[in-house]
């Protein structure tokens, strides 16, 4: 994306990017068929509970005037309305905690304005959504997204470990509080007496470590060994929601033997009480706001829109990196005007906008890429079946898949360049398969195990479309019909999902995986580099790893301390805004270019990457060959964020590799295994043709085709 | 051991073979250092722990007759004797549930007769062990232990999960008690109020579960990512004992706040109460009982002497199990003799007997494999390093390792024939070497690893040595004197530790090994053969594993229902003994002789193991090589009763690998390299002596040596 700053050209280059892909968006997510429930589900529960949780503390903080009803209601309108004409349907909205703590603010504000008070409050923040929304539109169509580059990896997950900072403290600071009497509770209330209360304290901690830890231990579940597949692969799928479900039974267990209070459970009004939708005529009292109040709106109005956009492009960001191979364009612009839209909405309507969130968004791209890999997968396994069954040579047999493979490529017109592609064999297959003899001959489960290798030669790809979003918002909206349902969840279930959802942003975070080397021993620093795919650990020297990681951990600490600020608190989006010159001017006078470059690759500097190989696949090929299924799906999650493209991007002969633009990819099978590496083993395993120099594996073979042929 | 029922004959041979390694016993285990704590302190707490737990029930359960104090004293009395002059020093005795339950029932019995009575039932039981000294002694002379062959597998492993299972049920049972109201409380006391008893149990269920949890990982500790190799090996050694403090101490973090009967504690008096000491007089008391009653004693008499003789022998015997490769003789007949009279001391000082315990005795063996292994991996590191510093070829370096292996091989006179010694050197470092251009060559770290592959050479081995136990006993007995210091743990810990135990002792029996491959999917069973070196999952159909498996777990299942049963419960152990005829006449007609023999080998069976090779160490190696020190000691205990030595046997060339009778073994490390694989691999790299007929991997290589020698 280059820096463009022309007024409307950003919006324009976003709408035309994505107009040509609309109608793929919705086939495309249609034909994945019930499948696509198990990453709506996910990002449904990962999106609802903590707006629930959002709204309980709006609701303790602006004495009821806005709850759970609202954020939910605001979390599915933007979610509808975003996932039909939004730009990046990868995208989740929802009510954030900034916006929280801005209202709070903002009640607290109006609440000591005789002028306004608690009848004004809503039709104040009607005002500041409609100056927010001005801003807005005119940072979209000015192109302010344009310098969304600048913000590399070290901004964006900076920001994403402090977002799990944050869900991790509402966790501690939740559990904390069951011990403690409620704000606004009957303090008579036999629950609240000192026993009850440490019952419920104790309670809560099994509850919310009960989730914390199955919730864990089931989205590994394809990696189980017990079971069958569709068991582990329903558990990886549903297996948070589920076990909110049986946590929430267990809940019940006691329930002869303690008062109805224990344990606390969420606490808001059925969206039928009365009262109940009085925000929603706000739009009436707006003109009742003073005029001073009115323009006074500008400066809250300031601070959300320079929140929001940052907000909104970074989960944005994060939802797309360069890892996740995504096939359609970016939408910065055009989203952003359309988040202008959505808040003046909201404004108007008397609840709390939503924006993009972290981690749900990165989490929602994660998700869909396991779907993307389960589909590949099935439909590479049954070619492969297809092609041993008619005695096809491996070379066939590879030919095949890499077919099927471009068969299932999204043929959209203005594809974004790439040069994916099936992944080359593993050496470990061609050494096997030449040792048999003939790399001609036709191949069998022994030689090409099918299960356990077609997982090694997908590349991660992301199923993009936008049912899944359609869906998870819609069943946000029908929260809100189902709060008698929700008010049976013990709000310690909810803390222990906090915590799970902190814990499940990590993996991938590099900044995150950085912090972990340094107390890593030395001697295992190569496991790093095995699970991570990092290939910094190579690349830099550790001294370099550890400065660099410290000032971004120091860093971090400041972010997190300023949100204990109480206003100035709101302001911490600039400090990882000033980020970006901090990046740009300042570090490369500490850090050696190409060791910025390995450690935060950004646009604007030159040095190209280098194309990196694996030391450890030597030609004996040591590396493990039980992968396993499941495992690997379980990696795709993980080292999604990894920088798996470029540790093999040297090996893919990228003339079959890459989908042509107009959608044809159709060659020569045998062509593609025409690797330098396949002729070695050749001349290596026929003696005939063996080459008359001392043999060396570095060295590239001299004979371009084996005699055979 | 032969099956010989010459009176005497069995003493004497035991007797003989253990006093030649008597010295080494004690100067091997002194030699060994402060690391021989590792191992006493983790079983110390195995052992004292239950101990400590047994007593509090027997208190109950008699009325304060006998105590914890007694339970302790009589662990350590017996403890320390048999650790001197005991025959296998591996062996752990202890007070045990059959112990308990066999003298409840006595105590009931004794409190109806009036005759007898609270007063004179310790001295009653004085009786009782009097005969069942008697009858020890009797088995031990005749020879009893002589066939103990005939107890296979199958026995020895039911009889452990039994054990498991009950101290499982022992920890579910203590928990759900800690809801309860405790027997013989102050019902009145404010801790026993619906809240505060809630509480209570909430309380017990964070604590038992916080230490089985931080427990478990702890003992994984080796193969952790971070800390420095020190600290991981510290909590990989102390971990347990060092969890039991910590969670004692959370037990007090909310004391403020609670009364002080939460969470509940040990309940025991101090040995220097009044009266403790009224049961170490007991020997006056015993002429008082009536004459009828002497003999009478006769039957609980026999009773427990089967229970002795079977707990002691099966507990010797998975202590000494075939795949810890032991090289000291056992002594089933001298130790069964030993105990008789350690039957008569305690029955005469009015304290319950000890046996040899399950599942202690095995996981002392298992320590001490894991101290063993980190004593020979040290020296052999050692010795690897000095051979680099001196240029030395990979065959010298093997050489030398060779040397330092049998250096460290105690010298014993009647030595056990042994076939063991340094397993090969892994194909991928030998082709790895061969692939650098000459074998010959100076070897450095980047050919031989020596942090990663030391571990991969050493066979399983066993410090076998009395300090351990000597200390260990010791410090049981200084449990006495530390009972104000024990009742500050909270009983939860205590469950929390009961179900630590029957988790520790699952890993390596083959029976639960083989009940989790029946939920294991069907396309993961090769995993299994990764993990647990089972060779029976490639050679025995799994239908017949299936069935066999089921056979032996509702075997199991009777056993365990048998204990639930109030008297006939004490007979489980006669259930366990009629396995032999099963196993020996009934089995043999459901299953085929080759498979019985591959999942229950039985000496008295013909068929010899066929040493098996791994279908995937083909010629490429394609097994993984970044093998983990940490993981590999956490795999030396796991594996240990797995069948490592079988699956590796075919591939040492034994004329270096057995060390001889006279203990030299040093021969020309050069020869050491001579295995056909690393001609072929010669042969392969280097081109001029390339053979001219088709090269094939699995046909050994013409050419028995490299031309360039």
């Amino acid at each position: 994306m280059e820096e463009t700053f022309v007024p409307f050209q950003g919006i324009k280059n976003d709408l035309a990017g994505r107009l040509t892909c609309y109608k793929q968006d919705w086939t495309g997510g249609v034909r994945a068929g019930f499948r696509i429930l198990a990453p709506t589900t996910y990002i449904f529960f990962a999106s609802a509970i903590p707006v629930i949780s959002f709204g309980e503390q709006l609701e303790r903080n602006t004495e009821g005037a806005l709850t759970a009803v609202q954020t939910l209601a605001s979390t599915a309108i933007c979610g509808i309305i975003h996932s039909i004409i939004g730009g990046q349907p990868l995208l989740i909205l929802g009510v954030a905690e900034p916006t929280v703590l801005m209202y709070t603010f903002m009640y607290n504000f109006a609440k000591q304005r005789p002028e306004l008070g608690h009848k004004l409050f809503l039709a104040w923040t009607g005002w500041v959504c409609v100056w927010t929304a001005a801003l807005l539109f005119m940072l979209a169509i000015l192109g302010a997204c344009s310098i969304i580059n600048r913000f590399t990896r070290v901004a964006g997950e900076l920001f994403g470990l402090l977002i799990a900072m944050l869900f991790m403290q509402q966790a501690i600071r939740g559990l904390v509080e069951e011990f403690r009497i409620p704000e606004r509770a009957n303090m008579k209330s036999i629950e609240f007496i000192a026993s009850w209360r440490f019952a419920n304290g104790m309670f809560a901690l099994v509850l919310s470590f009960g989730l914390l830890l199955t919730g864990l231990k089931s989205r590994k579940a394809r990696s189980w060994r017990y079971g069958s597949g569709w068991i582990r692969s329903l558990i990886a799928d549903y297996g948070v929601p589920l076990m909110v479900l049986v946590w929430t039974a267990v809940s019940y267990a006691p329930a002869g033997s303690v008062p109805t209070g224990i344990p606390r459970r969420l606490f808001s009004p059925n969206p039928w009480s009365p009262g109940a939708y009085e925000n929603w005529t706000v739009i009436k009292d707006m003109l009742d706001v003073p005029i001073l109040f009115i323009f006074g709106a500008f400066v809250p109005a300031t601070m959300i829109a320079v929140l929001y956009y940052f907000d909104h492009s970074v989960a944005s960001q994060l939802a797309q990196q360069k890892e996740f191979n995504l096939r359609k364009p970016p939408s910065f612009h055009y989203d952003l005007l359309l988040l202008g839209f959505l808040t003046l909405l909201c404004g108007l309507l008397g609840i709390p906008p939503s924006n993009g969130v972290i981690p749900q968004s990165p989490m929602h791209t994660k998700s869909l890429a396991t779907l993307k890999h389960q589909l590949l997968r099935n439909r590479l396994v049954e070619s492969a079946r297809e092609s041993m069954r008619t005695n096809s040579s491996l070379g066939q047999l590879y030919g095949n898949m890499q077919e099927a493979y471009h068969q299932m490529q999204t043929p959209l017109v203005h594809q974004v360049p790439s040069d994916r592609g099936l992944k080359e064999l593993k050496p470990s297959t061609l050494q096997l398969a030449a040792s048999m003899g003939n790399i001609d001959a036709p191949v069998d489960e022994t030689i090409f195990d099918v299960e356990k290798e077609i997982d090694d030669l997908l590349p991660v790809e992301v199923k993009e479309q936008r049912v899944s979003n359609l869906l998870q918002s819609c069943m946000v909206g029908g929260c809100v019909a189902a709060m008698p349902f929700l008010k049976l969840i013990p709000t310690s279930v909810l803390w222990g999902y906090f915590a799970f959802m902190a814990i499940e942003s990590l993996p991938g975070n590099q900044f995150w995986e950085r912090i972990l080397l340094l107390f890593t021993a030395p001697s295992r620093r190569f496991k790093v580099l095995e699970d991570y795919h990092a290939t910094f650990v190579e690349t830099v020297p550790f001294g370099t790893i550890a400065t660099f990681t410290l000032f971004q951990t120091s860093y971090l600490l400041i972010c997190f301390g300023l949100t204990w600020v109480p206003i100035a608190g709101l302001l911490f989006p600039l400090m990882i805004m000033l980020l970006v010159p901090v990046r740009q001017y300042i570090l490369p006078k500490f850090f050696k270019g190409v060791h910025l470059q390995d450690l935060d690759a950004a646009e604007y500097e030159e040095a190209p990457a280098i194309p990196f190989n694996y030391p450890q696949e030597g030609e004996f090929g040591a590396r493990p060959t039980n992968v396993d299924v499941g495992e690997v799906l379980d990696e795709v999650v993980t080292r999604s964020r990894g920088e798996i493209r470029r540790t093999c991007s040297s090996r893919i002969t990228s003339s079959t590799a890459t989908p042509t633009r107009d959608g044809k990819s159709l060659q020569s099978p045998r062509l593609s295994l025409k690797s330098p590496r396949v002729n070695e083993l050749r001349a290596m395993h026929s003696p005939r043709s063996a080459p008359r120099e001392p043999f060396s594996p570095s060295a590239p073979s001299s004979l371009g085709k084996s005699p055979r042929n």
